[in-house]
């Protein structure tokens, strides 16, 4: 039962779009990511997934209408419904979703992680 | 699917220790507090929950030792575990638990809120 300091766990890693566990309960994860670029397009079957702004912004695209977000701004994007975030420059930010969720949903791509590391 | 300002929502209710509901995903919920002063003891038996500190910041009290959190740091008090937030001076929390976690737990309390709003 330790705290978790967002800053520290930041600067532990710098690679984009590969999001780092840290948190868990309740079944659900925290998970941490730099993304910047574009993408892929996914859906996720079973699960809901909030993405919560920590630093920058990014737009979430859907397919018929695209969510701007800024820092100390969430989107929860709701089971079944495709999406793809875009980040035109870094953005830092905190994920909750189930355990286990794949992070390009229904699609297999080089994107794709199937391992993510705590941190 | 909108997304959420948390500086919006905190502007929107300025009492203490009566959260409210601005998210739901996967059976959990995600909520907004603002806390000054001690809360009471109590324990959930059957809910993790996540307090993540956006303004200020407070202690967590447990029966055998005191985590600080500051801002942008977080404490997973998993389910069991007794514990009491003291906030010398104002602090904004976000909460992360099940869907119908009730705010003091296992103790019937004034300060207990059976029905939270959504804002």
């Amino acid at each position: 039962m330790e705290k978790v300091n967002i800053d520290d766990k930041l600067s532990l890693f710098s690679e984009h779009w590969s999001p780092k566990i840290v948190g868990e309960l309740n079944g659900q994860q925290v998970k941490l990511a730099r993304i910047k670029g574009e993408f892929v397009w996914h859906k996720h079957d079973d699960e809901d997934e909030m993405f919560y702004v920590l630093k920058g912004g990014f737009r979430m695209e859907f397919r018929d209408r695209t969510v701007e977000l800024r820092e100390n701004e969430f989107l929860i994007v709701p089971r079944g419904v495709e999406h793809r975030p875009v980040a035109e420059e870094e953005a830092c930010i905190m994920l909750f979703e189930p355990a286990g969720t794949l992070n390009t949903g229904n699609v297999q791509h080089e994107m794709t992680k199937p391992v993510l590391q705590k941190i």
